[in-house]
């Protein structure tokens, strides 16, 4: 994969193995389907990446990806906004919706704590929570983060600076995936989904509907 | 996954989703990893790809990706010009080139005969092989091919092609990869494997070093 005939086909690879998970084989094998689309059709593609890159907009209240001031999310009257989701990323918010369990808004950190990434508390967006929290009559707080090392810093950096304030914290459950069998659970998981334990009496307190 | 909160977050998923092998959920991952950059650094990217579609030359003798009118291989006066290997794309070269068993020159097809995919040997660099066959002292080509259906269609119309020249014709040797057991081998493989047995007492007789 060293040898390429040309410095072009070179630095397109090169572009393409910089994105994550991808490496040079498929790289290559990227360049080489531009290579046979049409010039027109390959323009429209570059012409997309500058265009996103340049006029994205955040919106101001949620940071969430928004084609305005203020996101769909946040402008919507029927969504509750004293409850705030804080999410990693828009992907959580895309994957959160898709569940159509939720009716509250969001907070969009933009990453967590991963001091091996170099990335700190100053890189994610703490202080507008904070700020929204010392404001409003924010109600909830539930922190949907992932369950790794990573997510359980970033909560728990999250909590100590929102304790103080007359706000509930909550985070999303973790436990044994629906339609999994519990030997194929790890043990963490499996002990956690123990511990956190609900009332078979009323399973969906935590939903809504 | 259907629900973005932008439609240039929707455009730029939808132009990542339709390189091959790229579902809708990585683009949204590469979508944001694009996001994350620098600007400059987002337009080099888009960039890269309209120049390469732009301003990509094909070696005028065997079609290979170059950056002259000849390409590096074909005017190195070291290879052999009467031997020539048959190679679906680029990557093919690139591949067989890595083995460092081949000293000959190469034609790039271009693809094979698929006529599933609407690929007949009209769309391919069938004539300029010809051409070439007829009027040089080629004395061997090589069909390098993958072993598909595909493959072994287009052997076979190049076959009918050029047996009337002088030429002799040679395929790539099928048979059970180095390093497999054999009782992990197709059945296919394995028959051709031994009808196309060697003698053992040269068994690299086939390869240049």
């Amino acid at each position: 994969m060293n040898t390429f005939s040309s410095k072009l086909i070179e630095e397109a690879v090169n572009e393409f193995s910089r994105l994550p998970g991808i490496g040079r084989r498929t790289a290559l094998r990227l360049v080489l389907f531009l290579l046979k689309r049409p010039a027109a059709e390959v323009e429209k593609f570059s012409e997309t990446f500058t265009r996103l890159r340049k006029n994205v907009k955040y919106c101001t209240e949620c940071h969430n990806i928004s084609e305005e001031e203020i996101c769909g999310i946040c402008s919507d009257g029927r969504r509750d906004n004293t409850q705030i989701c804080v999410v990693e990323d828009i992907r959580d918010v895309i994957a959160i919706e898709n569940t159509s369990q939720y009716r509250g808004v969001y907070h969009v950190l933009g990453g967590v704590i991963s001091p091996v990434d170099g990335i700190g508390p100053g890189d994610l967006n703490v202080e507008s929570l904070v700020r929204k929290v010392s404001l409003n009559g924010v109600k909830e707080i539930i922190m949907a983060l992932g369950a790794t090392m990573e997510g359980d810093t970033t909560i728990f950096y999250l909590y100590k600076k929102l304790k103080d304030f007359d706000v509930h914290i909550s985070a999303i459950a973790r436990g044994v995936s629906v339609g999994d069998d519990l030997e194929y659970a790890d043990e963490i998981t499996l002990g956690r989904s123990i511990v956190n334990r609900i009332p078979y009496e009323n399973p969906l307190q935590n939903m809504k509907s």
